[in-house]
Formats: C-alpha cells, sequence, structure tokens
C-alpha cells in the first residue's frame, strides 16, 4: 500500500521514538499501584499496555527480522498477547488485573531493551528487507497509538472506580459557550467511493476502496450536546420503551442505566460529570461523550432523527482537514464546537457512532499470518464509529479510518451526530 | 402497499380459514402435555403460539375494528402478547412454560370464538373501513404462519429434550441421493433495484425499494451438505480458532459446540439426526441444517469461500420460482438438491444464512402505533436469512422476504449456501 | 429396629394400598398439563412424583427381590431416579419439566403394574425373605407420604406461578379465630435421651438414641402468627440488618424479599395470601408460614427471643399425642392455634425451623448400599424442622421425625415456635 | 472476663508496638503493586488489611475514648469498614481490588498517626476509662493478629494467581523427614465443661463456658499427610459420589476440583506445592494443607473414620502447651509431625477442620454494639476450624479459639486429623 523503501531510515527512526515517548509520557502522574487495576473484564492495566506495545514490537519485529533475537523473558510471550490466537496461548483478559509482577521497572526496562533493539535493527537491516521491516514497524506504531487512547480510556475508567475519584492529571478550564442551535447540511446521494487510497498507512479493513451508493442525506453540523441529551432524559427517555431498540431496552433494564457512564447522579437541580481533570459541573455546551451505540440510536429516534451510516460521514469528511480537539489538546475531554460554518467537529472530542454493522468491505483481505486477527475477527455484533476522539493522536487518524465498539458498551470517548432524511 | 378493496371479501374469508386450519392441523399427534412445554427461553409453547396468534387478531382486529368487540379473558392480553410494549405489559418470555391454566381446551374454544368473531366483522364491515381491516386481517396471516414454522421449530426442540427421543410424526423416508460435485454461477455486479415491489403483500423490513450496488459475485448452485460439513468437522473445523469469528470461537468454547444442533455423538462411525419423524442415520447428501452463523461463516472460510450477501441472494432468487421443499411437502426436514441446472434450492429446505447485519433499508418506515414494534425493534445484532424453509408455508415466502437470528442461535431450520469472489 | 416378621402380610398388603391410593387422589382435579410443570428447580412436576415414588418400589423393591422382575421401561430408571448416585445416571434435576412423555396415562400404568407386582411379591415371597421385604415395602411407604407432601408443595408453587393464581381445590373456609397472647413454658436441663427408639419405623437419621445435655428453656405456647410477623415487617424487619445473620441479610439483599413466599403486595392495607384454595386475605391469627431460616432467625432477635434446638422441641413434644391440623385435615393450610392449656400446634400446620444444623447423631451409621444416600449425604449447610405440616400425612410423622431444608428456601409448609432462655 | 485494672499501662504500650509491627514486618518484600490486588472476592489486597486494622482502632478506640479525636480522612471511614454495618455505608467487598489511591504511604501514614493517637491516648486516659479503654485495645490487638493470619492467605492466593509463581520470601528448607504410621488415642465420653475460662482474653464466640456430653471417641497423633491424601487421589477419591456429602459432590463437579489448591498438575510422577516460598515438591511426610471441609470429610469417609467434632479436639486440647509451628517460626508453611509420643500438632502447622457447624454455644450473647457483628451474624452455614495455623500468632491462639469458613473454602492455611468411634 506504500512505498516505504523511498523514505530514508532516520525518518522511520524519529517517528518511533517520537510514539514510544509519547506512551512514557502519558504515565506522568500515575502511581505503580494506579497502573495495576484493571477496573472490568474491558479495562488492561496501564502497565500491561506498555508491556503490550512492546511484545508486539519484539513478536512481530524483532522476532521475524532480527536473526540474533531472543526473547527477552520468555513469560512475557503468555502474559502480554492480546488475543492473537495463532501467536499462542495466553494470559486469559479478566485476570490482567493480577499481575504486580511484573513489577513496572521491569516492563520500563523490557521496554527500553526493546527500543533499543529495534533501533539498531533498523540501522543494521539489509536493504533487502527495510520494506517490509518498515512496513512492520509503522503498523506496530499504529497499534502503539491505539494503546495510548486505550490507556487513557483504561485509565479514566479505573480511576472513576475509587470512590475518592481522583484526577489523573490537571486539564484545562472547561470552556463555557454558549450551545449553536443546531444546523444541517445536505449531501446528494450516488455512486462514490468509500475506503483508504494513497501511500500513507491504513489498516486492512480500510480496504479495498470501493464503489458504494449512498441516498441524499442530511447532516448535522456538530454533535449532540449535553444540554441536549439531558432534555432527552427528562422527558423520560430512559424509560419509555418505544424509543429504543429490543437489545438496548433490554440492556438498559438490566443494566440499571439512567445516564450517560461518569455522570453524577443529580444534586440540587445539578449534575457532575467525571473527566480526567476530577469531576466537573456538567457543562451543556459540551457534546454528550460515553454513551453507548443503544443510547445514541434511542436519542436520534426522540429527536426524529437518525445516526449517520460510516459512508455518509467518510463522504462528509472526506475533504475535512484532520484537525480538532485531538490528544494533542491535552484536554482529554471533548469541548463545545468551535465557531465557524459548515460541518464541523468531524475530528476529534468524541469518536462519532454510526448505524453501521463492522463489517468487511467487498474484496476484504486480511493481513497474513497472526496479524490477520489483528482486524477481521471482530466483523461481527459490533458498531463503526469514525472521526477520532480528544484521546486520539493527530497523526494516527483521518477519513477512512474504522473504529469499533459492541452496542453496549461506553466507556471510549464516544459521542454521536444526528442524520436525517432529507 | 396494495388495493385491497378491489379483491372480493370471500377470497379474505376462505384464506383466514385456510390459514387458520393450517395451524390447528400441526397440533395433531401433540398431547396437551407436549404442548405446555418450554424448553429453553427462546422456544415458546405450542398452546402459547396457538393462544397468541389468536390474541394478534383479537389485538390488532377485533378491538380496533369491531365496535362491540369485548375481550374474551382480561388476562389473555397479559398472557399472550409476545412483545409490544405499546399494548401494554406482559407475562415474562422465558415464564411461558408455566402456563398449565388456560388449558388447551379453552385456547382452542378462545381460537373459536375469535375467528368467528373475525369472520363475521368481515361480512359486517362498513365498506368504508374494509380496506384497512383487510390489510390488517392479511397481516395477521402472516403472522400465524410465521408462527406455524416457529411452531414446528420449537416442538422439534422440546420433544429432543426428552431423553426418549419421541417422534412429532411420521415423515417421509429420507432419501438417499448421490451428492453432486458443486458448480460455481456467475453474477454481474452492479446498480440493482432491491427489496418488494408491486401490490402483493410484504412486510415493513422488505421496503423501501431502492437501489444499492453489488460487485461480481459467484453462488454455489446448491445449499452446503451433510457430506462436507462433516469433512469440516473431521479436519478439526470446531477446534481451530483461526477459521472462526472472535464471538464465534468464544461461543464454541462457552457453549462446548462440537456439531450442529440435534446431531448424535458419533457411534461406529455414524452420526444420527434428530428429525422430527426421530432420530435417523445422518443423510450425507442432504443440506445440513440448525447450524448457526458462525458455524457457517467458519466453513466458508475453511472452504476457501465466504456466506453470500443478502442482496447477492435476492438478486439470485429474483426471478426463481418459489418453489421447493416448503412446509406443503410435509417432509419438515431438508432433501437433497433435486436434478436440473443453475443455482437451485433457493426456496425452501433451509433458511440460507447470510453475512449481512439485519438492518433498516434507506428510507424505512416502521408500521404505526405498536405494529411498528413488530420488526424494526430487532434490528441490531442479528442477520439476514433468506429463502424459506421446509417448515415454511409456500404462500409465505417470496424473494424478498427477510428472516432473522442471532448469530449463535440455530434451533430454526437454517443451513447455507457458499458465495465467493470472481 | 422392628420385629416385622411376626407381624400378618395382610396388614402390609392394606397399608400399602392405603399410601398408595392416597398419592392417586392428590392429583384429582389437576389436568395433564398442570402435573407437566417445574417452575423451579427445586420443584418436580406432579407426573415426576407419580412416576419417582413408583420407580422407587421397581428399583429398591421388585429388582432385589423379586426373581422374576423385568423392568418396566429401561429408560425410566433414567429419567426417575431423583439423586442415587449409586443406582446409576439420572435425568438432571432442573429438566425434569421437560418430560411431557411418557404420558400421564402411561405413568398411571406403570404404577398400576408396579403396585400389582408388589402385591403379588408380598403374597409368593418365601418366608425367608419376608421380614427384609416387609423393612423394604414400608421404606418404600414412607417415602411415599415424603412424596405427597412434596407434590402438594410443588403443586402450590406452579398453580401459583401462574399470573391467574388458579386454586388446585376447594379447602376449608379459613376460620376467624381471635390470636392468644403468647405464653411461655419452662422445660428443664440435664441430661436426656434423643432420638427414635422402640420397634415402629424411623429413618436412620433417627438414630441412635443417645444422650445429651440441654439446658433450661422457655417455649411458646403457640406458632408465631400472621399478625406477629405483620408487625415485625411493618417495623422495618426487612430493612434492619442488626436482626439478620450476614448470610440472610445478603440473601435479602439479592432476592428482594419482602414479605414471606405468597403474601400478595399490600393494597388498601390489607394482604392476601395464596393458599392451595387460591388467593384469601391474610388471617392475623394463623401461624405464619413458607417463611426461610434466615426470616425466622430475624424475627426471633427482633422479638427478644431465640429458635428453639430440635433437642428442646422434642423433648417438649416426646409426650404429646400425634395429632393436629395434619394432611387428613383436608385444610392444606395452617389454621389458628386451637383453645387449651400447655405448649400446642406441635405436629401439623407448620413444620417448626429450628436452630439446629442437620448433622449425624454421634454413631449415626446410614443405611447400606444406595439408600445410604437417603438421609447422610445432606447432612451439611441444612437446618432441622420438626412436627409435620399441614400437608404431612398423620401415619408419617413423630416426635422424633427430623425434616431438613436450606436456609434459604421457604416453599415447605414451614414456620416457627419461639424459645428463649430463661 | 478479665481485670485489666490490674495491669500497668506500659504493659499495654509494649504490647500495642509489639503486634503492630508485627503486622509492619510482614510487608517486607512486597512492592506497593502487590498489595494493591485483590484475587477474589474472598481475598482482601494487603494494603487494605494495613488500613482495615488502623480504622478498628481509629473507629472503636479513638472514636469513642478520645474526646478531640478528629477522623484523620472522612473517606476512610467508607473504604475501610470491613462488615460492620451498624457504623455506615462501606466499600463493596469484591472492590477492595479498586483502590489504588490512597496510596501505600498514605495508608502507612496512617497508621503512625493512629498509632501515636492511640499511645497519647493510653497514657492520658483517665483512670475511670482504661478498663474499658483496654479492653477495647487488648480486642483491636487480636483482630490485628486475625489480620496478620489473612493477610498472609492473601498474599498468598495473590502471587499464586500470577503465572510466573513469584515466592513471597525466602522460607527455611522444607524437611524430609519419614512419615509415622499413624496412631489412635482413646478419650473417655461424658459431661465435660467447654468454652473459655479465667481472667485471659478470649472472643465472644468462645463464651459461655458450659457442659455439654461428648461420647467416647478415638483421635488420630497426628494431622492427614500429603502422602496419606495423594493415596486417596489415586484411588478415585475426587471421581466417586459415595464419598462425598451431596454439596460436596456438586461443587468437585462445578468448580473441577481434582487435588487440594495450590497443588501443581502431577509430571513425570511428581507434583509441585506452591508455597510461600514458591514451588516446592510435594513432602509426603507434611500434613495437607488447603483442602475444604468436604475434601476432609470424603477423605475421612474413604478412610473409614470421621472429623472430630469441636469439642472432641477441645477436650484433647485443653490440657497441651500452645506450642508449635505458628507464626513465629517463620516458616509459614506446615511440616512433618515432630517425633515423641501421644496427640501432637494440635497447636499451628493448620487449622484443624470439624465437623462441627459454627454455632453460638447455649446463653452465647454477642458484644453490644456494632461489635457484636464481629462473630454472631456468622453462625450460619459455616464449619468450625481449630487449633491454628503456621501462620497464626502463638499469643493468639488457645484451646478454646474457634475459627470458621464456608465448607467450600480453602485458601485459609486448613488441613484436618481423623477421628472415629472407638
Amino acid at each position: 500500500m506504500t512505498q516505504p523503501n523511498l523514505l530514508p531510515r532516520s525518518r522511520t527512526i524519529s517517528r518511533f521514538h517520537s510514539v514510544r515517548s509519547a506512551t512514557a509520557e502519558l504515565i506522568q502522574g500515575l502511581s505503580a499501584e494506579d497502573m495495576v487495576i484493571q477496573s472490568m473484564p474491558d479495562v488492561s492495566p496501564t502497565k500491561w499496555h506498555l508491556a503490550h506495545t512492546t511484545w508486539f514490537f519484539e513478536t512481530f519485529v524483532l522476532e521475524p527480522f532480527a536473526s540474533n533475537h531472543r526473547p527477552y523473558d520468555p513469560a512475557f510471550g503468555y502474559l502480554f498477547n492480546s488475543y492473537y490466537e495463532l501467536v499462542g496461548r495466553r494470559h486469559p483478559r479478566p485476570q490482567r488485573g493480577l499481575l504486580s509482577r511484573p513489577p513496572l521497572e521491569d516492563v520500563l526496562e523490557y521496554r527500553r531493551v526493546v527500543d533499543e533493539a529495534t533501533m539498531r535493527l533498523v540501522e543494521d537491516a539489509p536493504e533487502s528487507i527495510w520494506p517490509d521491516l518498515r512496513t512492520r514497524i509503522i503498523l506496530g506504531l499504529h497499534h502503539e497509538q491505539q494503546h495510548q487512547e486505550l490507556l487513557l480510556m483504561d485509565v479514566k475508567h479505573v480511576l472513576s472506580s475509587n470512590p475518592t475519584k481522583p484526577a489523573y492529571r490537571e486539564t484545562p478550564e472547561p470552556s463555557s459557550a454558549q450551545p449553536k442551535p443546531l444546523e444541517w447540511f445536505r449531501f446528494e446521494g450516488g455512486v462514490w467511493s468509500f475506503g483508504h487510497e494513497g501511500e500513507g498507512f491504513c489498516f486492512d479493513n480500510e480496504l479495498p476502496r470501493h464503489e458504494r451508493m449512498v441516498a441524499d442525506v442530511e447532516l448535522a453540523d456538530r454533535l449532540v450536546t449535553n444540554a441536549e441529551f439531558s432534555a432527552f432524559i427528562r422527558d423520560g427517555g430512559y424509560r419509555r420503551p418505544e424509543l429504543w431498540l429490543s437489545d438496548g431496552w433490554a440492556w438498559v433494564q438490566e443494566a440499571g442505566i439512567e445516564a450517560p457512564l461518569y455522570w453524577g447522579p443529580e444534586e440540587d437541580g445539578s449534575v457532575s460529570e467525571y473527566t480526567l481533570g476530577g469531576p466537573v459541573p456538567l457543562d451543556p455546551s459540551s457534546p454528550v461523550v460515553h454513551v453507548s451505540f443503544y443510547e445514541a440510536d434511542a436519542y436520534a429516534r426522540w429527536a426524529g432523527a437518525r445516526l449517520p451510516t460510516e459512508f455518509e460521514w467518510e463522504r462528509a469528511a472526506r475533504h475535512a482537514p484532520v484537525e480538532g480537539n485531538l490528544l494533542e489538546s491535552r484536554r482529554i475531554h471533548p469541548r463545545p464546537v468551535p465557531g465557524g460554518e459548515g460541518v464541523r467537529q468531524l475530528f476529534g472530542d468524541v469518536w462519532e457512532l454510526t448505524q453501521s454493522p463492522y463489517m468487511a468491505y467487498p474484496g476484504f483481505r486480511p493481513l497474513q499470518g497472526a496479524l490477520g486477527e489483528y482486524n477481521g475477527k471482530f466483523m461481527a455484533n459490533q458498531f463503526v464509529l469514525r472521526g477520532g476522539s480528544c484521546a486520539t493522536p493527530a497523526s494516527h487518524i483521518r477519513a477512512t479510518y474504522r473504529n469499533f465498539f459492541y452496542p453496549h458498551q461506553r466507556w471510549a470517548f464516544q459521542g454521536f451526530r444526528l442524520a436525517r432524511d432529507p
């Protein structure tokens, strides 16, 4: 998909250092104790993320490409494999929170050693293997960036599970912009091309680029806000079955859902929201975040609208600049839509829930070998999200990027935008 | 969608009697005891089906259209509502097997009384309401036909749960045709129309008719057979994670799945299959039946193919005659592909699993009121099946018909056909 | 334990007919549909009771004693074994409700055939085996009487699970006696003998007779009433953790317990209770029934008293006549304490919960072979109840009889009497 | 129960320092990461033990006795209350593993501050409150010693849950004594006194001292060994239902139990056992440890013996010196019976499972107020263990001490001794 051999190795080295050190920066302010906890099966401990992303380089870069490589620690292959069945047996996911050993310092040393070995490999590799090696390293760096966001999602869940509700770090004062009335923008239907093209990196699930017919659609110019979602709640939204998909209604009943994850109970007419900066009063103009597909779908039905398909979203985003409230803004929380015209907030703030089940594109081919498990085997029961969030690195996101979660999950930084048939 | 007022009422009356008595015929040979049992939450007791289909006419035909209607029994509204939240509270689904009362004779009397009142209503209704009334009755009859198939699926599960494996009724001797080598037929891609058109009945989920782009595809000329599926098993199919979707693999592990539902354990090199005629030796040439989406998907990956989309299937079936091994053949079990040329077994034998998630067509509008819950609220987490089965009435099926089940379910008469990219 | 050979065989035959026909009498008024349902894992269908008690005679009387015996139906050994591991594999208890086949008429025929064969055996057996044969038949009849009570407990649960709350049969009008103030009677402590003695039948768990030291105690002259238990509820009894054992409090929270089983919700200041005669207004003077050990224990703590030990109860009952509101009164519901003096209601009305864990007496020896599983293997985690109930046959109960249930169970006709330290 | 005012305060101060610093010593060698993990709901993190024992002094000593006391941190009352309902709401037990905050250093500071305040209180308290104050402090120290053992049990479970099986600390080389043939010693029955007497400390559940009749009994001179238990396993002990209580058999089946907790799988004919010193080869002469009541009971039945009652044990132990392999030996693992005559190993090595359900002694009175929840509310569904273990401080154990666990639990250092009827 790329022509990597035209690029100097130094650029790869530089990107490698940049991404790996960005991960290390994220643990500033966390104690070793914070980094060992798994607050639910979906969550992984911070320390596990640090080790697993390193295991990825060891397993998929050093092992196949570095002829003299010897495993750093044979136990690590078992402990830090996430879900690659073809690589071998692995520690059960729900038990990642039992790993006080190896201690944090060993994991950091593991990172250091694998980093060094990888950089040595980049410098010494014969030209014949460089293109493949480079491709694999770039994949490892995108994998690492995915885990930067997962790490933040998981830290948020871990700290929020503590009754004392500690902050992860100081974040910028939340803004207090006035919510703007929502506007609709129309997109013409027809046969259009979707999926990745060009030389840049993409995951296998963004390919092949293919044509697809979409209908005319109107998209909201911004994300749904806390104020709007609060109106849905006040109108009995969580108690009216006619607004919900059958599975969603069962979930609401069973799990006792009454508000987005991280919203506190209403006290004296006001609601607080747990953020990575600690609890803050709910900002009415900010996008609602940490709602499930079911909640977004019910809200849309209540509002007389619907969720967009992933293709309606991609068409709107195709020519938009990749900028917004991404990880680099260091807010780690969505912010109100900025002023301006047209469809905004496409990138950053929150992953946008779509009504599209996560399925293969026509002619999809997974990667060869164990890396074929990366994306393809999850193509059932999940829904596509688009656009990245306030926890997504800017260099990681693009218009064709497909994220996916189960319809009841909501610990990702995810929200939604409305669509409607013209 | 139809122009019902052009049709004489006598035709409706005749169809009503025909469908309702077909249901009654299905319980021949069952005891009252058989009809009260619920062998798993997905299953409903036979008696419940008899009552629920009658409740449907009482609630959606007599109540709104018959001005002098009084409820047959106020308790029945609670007991026999299936899932219509807007109609009111209802008896919990997993507790349908607790209803020894009302006894079978009361339920049969209920059917008689509602049948009479409905026919009286048809005869007496003023012309002004006749078109709407007729539309509603036709819906009720299609609903009844759906339950004819559900009733048979459920009876099969109930009787198979009995260690003595009793037969439901005598069925024709299974055939012993020689399996034919599979052939592939190519269909050209492009923009085509999908969904129901014309005056005949259809469900809301088959609309609106719309255009959609499909790619070139090759379809197998027949269904996958027991012999072929056995080869998958012998090749370790159920023990090789690389063949499975992640959720499918988790299901196989947890539920201890090793073969299609109703296959007995191998004894002396041969396997028996429970059918509604009792246990029989597995017929190698017959289509495999009672496999889940996950199993079909894994088989297809093993075979280097894939499942068709519901649109690929619909295109192939659009001009095929609606005939095959349907309920009227009284086999209630799939049979080997008949001789002939081209893509066969499209209708009947088994519902064909597709790779299409069950979602709304662009511009989908559910029915008004409680009947809007009929189809729309299930549009998440399920997959589409096409073509009807050996338990589907012939007058109930058509090329645009969309059935749907969760990917782990398999008590329906369901199997699959392979597709591949040219 | 007995000298059976001194008794004529005709007396055994007469008792056999009397007990077996009493079981048959209990199903009058039930439909075959009623008899197939299992409303919770603890409950067995009526038809299963009819078959299992017959299986007991076939397995433990005909098989070992009738030389020419051939199994009535080989499948029945699997279907109707309750819990005898040594007899062989068996149908799982929670799936007893799946057995529509064999139909009721076959089970009744099974009873007839086994009855005949048993009576023929009694008539023809050589004198040498008669004592052992008689002992085994008497055990079978006591087993049958246990199941008469279980059958009624289970029918009550099955019918109460039906939203229409049907009656099992007409029962005598509930009385409306005035509740009498409770009086206490003192019993001296010391070393006393406990357990069965003499020639009559007893179960292995009532032996050996042994000495035991008991302290001075005061026992209430009657059972705790609905009025008294209602006062406990009104005083917040179910919401005050300090009144409960830790496990009891966990059970109350998890299972959402707020009142005895079968009490309806309070409506307009009055509460109804489901009885085998259908729902009736709660009678304040009748003993509270269908409370668990945990509830009885919490009530006693609230009342400044405690539950008696099984030995305190046995001492009080040792010389009391075995009479009261037992099965033969055909009320199948407890009634208010009759007039009189002294400790009353010892037998009948409700099984009396004691604070005694169900354990072996010193020197306990279970029966030989599979029948050793009858009582001994349940000696952990259960509590002893004494005195029989309104569903216990009079000829089945005695002062040394030990019934036992888990501390959370309450579908037996069970209540309690208070004790206190002087 | 004691006459504390006769003792100088300095002795209390000295004992306080001794016990509290013994706790602190136990965490040597553990990292902060180790101390935050909860490997199952029964287990508490080490850090939680450190805080909870301190909370106990703050709540039950400083709050009521120190007039100027102000809560160290209001959140701690919620976080570190174990199960005292009357003290207020508390953090759910299964979520103790989510508490990365407060960090370890804050908890250690909490200990320091409460220690200082307690010592200041001892020095300054007026004579009038000293006796009560002293009684409360002594209770707090015994509570602390209980948690020293719990802490070790829990650390063992936490570290064993790590696939790398790390050691807690170096422990003395396991001995390799020759197993001695078991001998039996007879104890005469009769009426004897049981329960605590005299001035020393005891828990409320050891009172009142009372008379009780016990039968003649023979007790084994030593604990059951690994070699003996291995013979039970080789003889199919875990696969023979006739050896098990019904609930025990269900547990074995459901939980897939095949050996004591911490035994590794057999490899090349030898078995390893995880100890706090890491995995070691199973020592045949050492007492079997980490077996449940169910396993001990099944073994005893297999061996033609039974478990002793707690009273049979107490009689044997009443005059034995309190010495043996206790915490102070620093082995933290049982060792083979030492040479000598008579009934040995009564104290230390392993808690001895008895057949006695944990119930109140006649006339039992729990402590007043919230401390009444200490022991009494657990008197159902548990069994008594006697004698202390290799993780019990010597100054904490005595012949009348009653420990208790559920019959399926086995993470305590628990084993058993056989008894039999003469």
